[in-house]
């Protein structure tokens, strides 16, 4: 699997994200932005590196200027799309298989949004992505997905419908279960979920869903 | 104007909240289970208390079931929807013409996702609602705003299409405008825009649209 990793400029807890990189491997890390400024700390060097720059320290776009084999792409700050988004297209053009989003979480709460939108980019191209940080795993779901109890991320699972409605809705192995249930948004039904069996399922028919798994 | 505050259980600067609190003023205050421990750290009395009780500490409930005047309302912990979703219709019961939120946002994201949901309910019921914390100031709407730039909160205005589609957006008095532009979900088209004239203009004539004012 042509798995990608792109650590963008929102808050990193540095021991679980190096925790979590050295757990995992990559094909391709790339930085988006100020997310230069974690690969620097964690003292990883990233394949590419993407971004107008203007969140980014000097010193750190001279350190890794000094560094061969990275790949430079330099955008415009005047565009139309976040760095993060250039990011994940850029990871794709370069056969990314899956990708997971590294500092895409933080307190500017619009670019937490906007990096969920951004995973329906993987759903439309059926890449697997997925937004981590120490207390949550986000991923986006047009069909059924099994999240089994050993694997899962943290204690809860909430279901957030992302389109309109989330149709015939079936919830196995959960604390909560529903059969057949038509989701809508403007609620949180689907919230703070527990799974109850080895494994739980997902399965609906028709619809977008948001599906974090959080820690308490 | 009714104005009521439901405070809940996210994270919350509260040198910031107790300054919004003093520059404000509520008919209702309302705590939503642990928000009780804001109002204690505060030393302001809510007028009612809604929870399962799950996640507060005993002392803070022993603390204000000692006080006069306060209306509770205890839930069942095994009910659907969370507390914060019961504390937002408990205020529109009692009057509310328009809802703050406070703690409702911080590192549970899925609670965070949930809360925006919830200002679905204001946008049915046409009762003006907002998510406030330090750095972010969050509507959803489904018709034409306008933001004067002395009234802004913060530097950036992000616009996050909520509904698949918002039909003819046009934004005026943007560093960044549109003209009868259809946006679409999964992109970051309408994040860290700035307000360049006296007022800012949203308009469109047919979808749901997230107001992200966010400091930087």
């Amino acid at each position: 699997m042509n798995s990608y990793l792109i650590v963008t400029g929102g808050q990193i807890d540095d021991s679980f994200a190096i925790r979590w990189i050295n757990e995992h491997s990559f094909e391709g890390m790339v930085a988006s932005d100020s997310g230069m400024e974690f690969y620097k700390r964690a003292g990883i060097k990233p394949d590419m590196i993407i971004g107008d720059f203007d969140s980014v320290k000097a010193e750190t776009l001279d350190f890794f200027r000094n560094k061969d084999n990275i790949h430079w792409i330099k955008l415009n700050p005047m565009k139309d799309d976040t760095d993060t988004e250039a990011a994940i297209r850029l990871a794709i053009e370069n056969g990314a298989e899956d990708i997971t989003l590294l500092g895409a979480t933080g307190s500017r709460i619009d670019h937490m949004l906007a990096n969920i939108e951004l995973l329906g980019i993987g759903l439309e191209r059926k890449i697997p992505m997925q937004i981590i940080d120490a207390n949550n795993r986000i991923r986006m779901i047009d069909s059924g997905i099994v999240i089994r109890e050993a694997e899962q991320f943290g204690r809860y699972v909430s279901l957030i419908p992302y389109s309109m409605e989330v149709k015939n809705v079936t919830l196995k192995g959960f604390k909560y279960t529903l059969e057949n249930y038509t989701m809508h948004k403007f609620n949180s039904l689907g919230i703070s979920n527990e799974i109850t069996a080895d494994e739980a399922q997902i399965s609906f028919t028709d619809g977008i869903m948001v599906v974090v798994e959080a820690a308490d």
